[in-house]
């Protein structure tokens, strides 16, 4: 008996592989800062859990495969409110961005198709295109300049006749960086040269911290029929646990083919998509004061990233992450060491080791994603236990 | 831009493509009984939305990717009820059977990999094959045999060095067989003898009017290592809309592969996984009282059927579906024509044509799937109706 290529080719999630570890550490009686997973800790919005135990049928009956009608609107009109537009019917409900991701690949991608994708990236990209057998042909950003992106010949080098689509992270996990409106229209241009799709990632679009107004692939009009938007309400109502998220494209035959797949999964939970719908009704004051929120704990953190010795990043602009480079040989050794051997006052500190957001052998092996979805208070001592532990390291280089 | 060649060879689903032609009918007025999709009208059991009622977290955060604890404590207690033994280690709580069937097939088979598959079958089957670039074997059982299985030499004849698995649907949708312990013990020889995975999908098993006891692939010892039950809560419990199923397995590698895809979706709904646990609590009469509700509903469809002229089947043994061989060219013609024009005292029935639950080309042309989903009264109208539409339809043979 033999399992199949596609799932050996899969990789053990970077961020989750190593929770036995940092359970192991809480059973021995240490405080445990959770930096390594995008779980926010904002509360969702009330109005959420009031539709959810409003819900009065008696049969919890399936729903549509496309998605409930109320909350494709809802839909609509969040992207309305962006200048984005979007149709009920050119959105399709999902099991959160993630089946929207992996159902986009089955629509674009064969076996032994190509998808190029900026690396450091976000190590389901890779799950999802490993057990499609899509090829990632990535291309390298660096933490010293802020993970922006390199010439647009040197993307456009990567292309093939098999390559189909740019998958693009926009504001970015795992980097923070947000890209400029000359970066969006370069990968834009690349596609319409190369005549390929832009699956455009852009759950994070409301957590920005620069002064420059985001642009989304959705705005440009020139390439509508080649952007496929994921989107979810995860991080923007801090509700993961909903699995609701969404595909938007105004290429309608691409709809119709996404759609045959949703048909297959029968649908999404109906009574998420009830408290999802809901979430129209929220204030935006709620998303900015969640924006102010991180915008703040970005600040804390980057500035005490800044202070210790060895340690390479840039200002993240956007999303609720920050790739740092620490003065270690190997991350991943050293985040269970701080888990396993090392506390300050009997806590310490679980990051992301980065090895896993690269598709290229042996890169980020020093690069560790750390994610700022805690408040203040437990960020500034997170971080002491980091700068602490980067001294007292051994194996520090 | 073109689309994958994958995404081109998955059907639209042959239940739900026709509901626009159906919407239609409403809207003129018709009143249309729904036998075309599983979707029952059995009351979902209070316990589960008094538990999501009284969920109380303040932020909706992502759960395991394998599951919430005691969801596969009360899927474990399930199956030990049934004397199979499944430890919460065995299951990975899934969105769906179809997510679990999905993720099942991509951890066996590669691209161009072989299932073998009794036809007819559940449409989706097909959807999850295709999109995953996997071969669909078919063996063809029949009306005329209750949909039985053939000879031993007529199944394992099939198998090849490509052939991954046995993709078994027991209590069959859509047939409604129940295969007697020496079907069963036959597929599994098949399995042993030719080193095959056995996929399981085992979500009707509560359903069944018969008086022989049902044999689960989980009951035998001698294969537990490459059977893989797909099951759900959708059927059992009337609850389609909450999208919770799981996977079992005493095979633990197959487990551990299975998580990285889980890894990859991060987790199913949180509440629904609340609500579906608190179904441990539900009485075992709920599931008697369905039944005995189901299996009146059996008799009166097939004493119904037996009665029309020209129509072929035989008794169905379980699930809640029938398979109807009609006098008629083209079953799907015939559908349409009852929904657009035809109709008893303004009232009509809208049926599955087969068709697209048969692999082989120009199978099942003349067959229609009726599920039982409604009760007595209805069921009895809509058996009216599509006696009459039989007596009337101008294409009858």
């Amino acid at each position: 008996m033999k399992f199949s290529n596609r799932i050996k080719s899969v990789q053990e999630s970077p961020i989750r592989k190593l929770v036995p570890i940092a359970d192991r550490a809480e059973k021995n009686g240490k405080k445990v800062y959770y930096l390594n997973i995008g779980q926010p800790d904002i509360e969702t919005p009330r109005e959420f859990f009031e539709a959810v135990n409003n819900f009065d049928r008696k049969v919890l009956e399936y729903s549509s495969s496309h998605g409930l009608p109320q909350l494709l609107k809802a839909f609509s009109e969040y992207y309305s409110s962006k200048s984005i537009d979007f149709t009920p019917e050119d959105i399709i409900v999902t099991n959160g961005g993630s089946e929207a991701l992996l159902f986009s690949l089955m629509v674009l991608c064969d076996h032994g198709d190509e998808v190029i994708i900026p690396e450091p990236f976000y190590a389901n990209y890779s799950s999802f295109t490993s057990s499609l057998g899509i090829k990632v042909s990535p291309f390298i950003t660096k933490a010293e300049d802020g993970f922006h992106l390199p010439s647009i010949e040197a993307i456009a080098s990567l292309v093939n006749d098999k390559t189909k689509a740019l998958l693009i992270s926009n504001p970015g996990n795992p980097t923070g960086t947000v890209y400029t409106k000359e970066e969006v229209r370069m990968l834009a241009d690349i596609a319409k040269e190369h005549d390929l799709f832009i699956i455009a990632d852009e759950v994070y679009r409301e957590f920005i911290y620069t002064e420059t107004e985001f642009l989304s692939f959705a705005h440009l009009a020139d390439v509508e029929d080649r952007v496929v938007i994921v989107d979810s309400i995860s991080k923007r109502f801090s509700s993961c646990g909903a699995r609701i998220g969404c595909v938007a494209s105004k290429n309608s035959e691409f709809i119709f083919e996404f759609l045959k797949l949703c048909q297959s999964r029968l649908c999404v939970s109906t009574i998420n998509q009830v408290g999802a719908a809901a979430l129209s009704r929220v204030s935006h004051e709620y998303i900015e004061k969640a924006t102010v929120e991180y915008h703040k704990r970005r600040d804390i953190l980057y500035s005490a990233l800044s202070s210790m010795e060895g340690v390479v990043c840039r200002e993240p602009e956007g999303a609720f992450y920050i790739i740092a480079k620490l003065p270690v040989e190997n991350s991943e050794e050293f985040v269970v060491w701080l888990l396993e051997e090392f506390d300050v006052d009997g806590e310490t500190v679980f990051l992301a080791p980065a090895e896993g957001f690269y598709e290229t052998e042996g890169s980020g092996l020093d690069e560790v994603r750390i994610s700022y979805v805690l408040e203040s208070e437990s960020l500034k001592k997170a971080m002491n236990v980091l700068k602490k532990g980067l001294e007292s390291y051994p194996k520090r280089k």
